[in-house]
């Protein structure tokens, strides 16, 4: 039995390495390849994919998985040896069940969609994007039918990036989310009370920029021996294994904000792969449960962390002494207020951390009623304006500032979006625990010490990867379901503060 | 058929892409990745490797080989398509003939012996060294007998990296050089003329030295769209298709000499894989014809270009503009001296162009010696102290600076050596090669145009990649076989006018 074991754990060691080194070249992609690279890199990466695909679904990895059950079952559930067995064999009922030629017509259709999405967006005409659209969602549709029946549509999608969150569930919280954001950004515009934010604007040299951001994430965990961090141009995190981790962050010379809070974001998603137990290394349970919990952590250091009171009581005089003019008149709660002003606007990128859950239900809606069926594609811009009215009170200039500032549906990614809200909603209800855990939380942040917040996460959450699903994760950390009561408790005790608001 | 020749192209285009994949990957090393991702780096190459040997040597592949001879047969030699299942056939026959386990088996041993040539050179220590050197000379002797009788044990070693090459050819060629180049360097030390290079040392900030290297590189085809240079600590060029070539240097704050020339040089290897037809992109022959080949073009840019005085009669003025106070007092007349002083030394990659053929020879003598089983591997460092004193008359203080100074035996990288003064030579042949075709050549150099010469090696040598065998490439190119004529012309009127010795 353990000779079978180690066969299929080199099996999916080769695997696994084929799907890093994808990381490593889409990191390098958005990083450093010359831009005529581009061309052959879109082969590489396909050749790369393909080989992965297609050594998971050797049908020795499938009899291996068979002649280990007896061992699996003979093992306890949250050993490395169970779940892997376990785990492997979902992912593989998953890989099997869609057609090599379907994949490939995924892969051409997102290639085309994405260069009409970009031309689309420039010039702000959804009906040049409108076909590729229409067979993002043929395709999406295929891809339902080879899974079993589920409840809804939606949930085979959802499960891509959240594994088994079931679309009835988000629906209910974010209702909830919704009933109770709603009026409390209502209530924040009809108050009234100004918080400016006009120190974050002006003009901020990059290499200072750059010197900073490190400064701040070198005290969260960030080290020149198993980290980067380089600047792109969307952000994002990659990692080749867990001791080789990259963050990217966009500087802009005349605002502070998109670095300084993005690099603390991505920091988030680094700790996250760089505290999963070595043991799993080179295993398919080397990464984060799900988007989801992903993305709690790197709200968690973006927001709960890199937002609140104590981190700039701490972080303020670095801050003023890297730019001493344009912070001469700001003190610390004039620039905590300002990271945390309210603004509903028309881009989700650019939103607030009230304001930013609306565009995401925003979005899950439209996702549901298209697949559904009961929203027409051509009628998706209206639906999109008019709902942003009613949510945000704002009206949309245009389709490039509407419906067609994501880059998400063009690469066929339908159900990804809800990822992002339960990260915000997960990211409390660990940051709960992990107050209650770790009394004096506050007081460290406010001496610069993070380590401590670190290490619990790593030990409660990190350091498991993918052996639980991401329910049992959530579960163990938290010892419950998703619960949008802490997350809201937060936000209205925040801005009831920063906006004068009755806190009720 | 052709349905045939499109399934071997898509085939071999895979094990391409995983080759070029592996050279992103080393590069990704080498340049950008943090120093603990090593290990599982180790691994994800290892994967790499294996996947393209085991794609390659399927037997499909040799199937189609055999199915596509009349193909072949019926189109010209010099065809793509001919050219394509010619070269494939070959490689395959090398690739099918050495055992997995023997495969395994070098390169654990080449990752041990490389940790302990480390240690050994560091404390200077050849003990520490021997077994692993033993055990790679062991290991390339099973290598050997893997393949069919040749005149002489090195020639299937040398045909790694020079296919087609005799051993007979290059000793032949290198006795001729050696007789030229000893006298000729024992008359320059008994000239005794003072050539100073004390401008090169000094005080030379990186940012200044890293904006010279990439102006002088951008006037030899270097460009942001398809192009990098990036800093490294033992540079070397890779890329990851045509479009997408990264070079790399070193900068030494005390030494303008490496980054300057290096650079040159590495861009004579990148315009190489630049100049490759498009129409051979993710073939096997997308790449230069040998490692003579490719070495006659970095050398030619760094040495017959970069060395000469026209092109320092243009960039003179440049450097002194970066370099005010370092070149206050210099001519470009005296820099032309300085960066062509002959000067023996112990160390290989700090050689000048005259000497540094002489540390090549000593390498190949010993590693025929070696392998024939004529000298004892207890005995090389007396033999490699003893040859540089006659060679160079120098005394090797010790094994680090003697015969633990490079790289390439921990590595099992015997049979490599030679062809750097192969390109040496070829670089020459060419060179006049390129002055007939080319009238004013040097006129040009001193107007800054390099782009003649780039053109003209580009449709002379650069496109046909592969596609030919290193003798037929340099038959193409110069008309006739290796000669070590025009580089002993070249060296001896460039010294003798030097270092006023009489130019016979």
């Amino acid at each position: 039995m353990e000779a079978k074991y180690n066969e299929l754990k080199t099996r999916l060691a080769e695997v696994h390495d084929l799907s890093k080194i994808g990381w490593v070249l889409g990191w390098d992609q958005r990083t450093m390849m010359a831009p005529q690279g581009a061309r052959v890199r879109a082969e590489q990466l396909a050749t790369v994919g393909r080989l992965a695909h297609e050594k998971f679904t050797d049908p020795a990895v499938a009899r291996l998985l068979d002649d280990l059950r007896p061992y699996e079952e003979s093992l306890p559930y949250d050993s490395d040896e169970a779940s892997l067995i376990r785990v492997a064999r979902r992912d593989l009922d998953k890989a099997r069940r869609v057609p090599a030629e379907l994949r490939a017509e995924m892969t051409r259709t997102s290639a085309l969609a994405n260069a009409a999405w970009i031309e689309a967006r420039k010039t702000s005409d959804y009906a040049l994007f409108l076909p590729h659209l229409q067979k993002a969602v043929r395709l999406k549709h295929q891809y339902v039918e080879c899974f079993d029946e589920t409840p809804e549509v939606y949930d085979v999608l959802l499960d891509d990036y959240e594994p088994g969150m079931a679309t009835a569930e988000v629906r209910r919280v974010f209702a909830e989310l919704k009933k109770d954001l709603v009026p409390l950004i209502a209530a924040i515009a009809e108050r009234g009370r100004e918080v400016s934010d006009a120190c974050l604007h002006g003009h901020f040299a990059t290499d200072k920029q750059v010197a900073l951001c490190h400064h701040i994430v070198e005290h969260f965990g960030f080290n020149r021996a198993a980290w980067r961090l380089d600047p792109t141009v969307h952000p994002f995190a990659s990692n080749s294994c867990t001791t080789d981790i990259r963050i990217t962050t966009r500087y802009y010379e005349d605002y502070l904000g998109p670095a300084l809070f993005g690099s603390m974001h991505e920091t988030g998603h680094g700790l996250y792969e760089n505290g999963v137990s070595p043991s799993l290394e080179r295993t398919p349970l080397c990464r984060g449960a799900s988007l989801g919990l992903h993305e709690s952590q790197s709200r968690m250091w973006e927001n709960l962390v890199g937002r609140s009171r104590p981190f700039w009581q701490y972080f303020f005089p670095k801050l003023r002494e890297t730019f001493p003019e344009q912070f001469a008149g700001v003190e610390a709660e004039g620039f905590y207020r300002a990271i945390n002003k309210v603004q509903p606007s028309f881009i989700r990128v650019e939103a607030d951390e009230a304001t930013y859950n609306l565009h995401i239900i925003l979005r899950f809606e439209l996702e549901q009623e298209i697949m559904g069926g009961q929203l027409k594609l051509t009628d998706v811009p209206a639906a999109w304006n008019a709902r942003m009215k009613e949510y945000l009170g704002v009206e949309v200039p245009n389709d490039a500032q509407g419906v067609l500032q994501d880059i998400h549906w063009s690469g066929g990614m339908i159900g990804y979006f809800p990822t992002y809200s339960l990260g915000n909603i997960i990211s409390c209800q660990i940051w709960e625990k992990a107050q209650a855990a770790l009394p004096g939380l506050d007081e460290q942040f406010a001496r610069g010490e993070f380590m401590p917040l670190r290490e619990w996460l790593r030990t409660t959450l990190h350091q498991h990867g993918r052996k639980f699903t991401p329910t049992e994760t959530l579960q163990r950390v938290v010892g419950g379901p998703i619960d949008v009561g802490p997350y809201v408790r937060y936000l209205r005790a925040k801005l009831s503060d920063i906006y004068g608001l009755s806190a009720n």
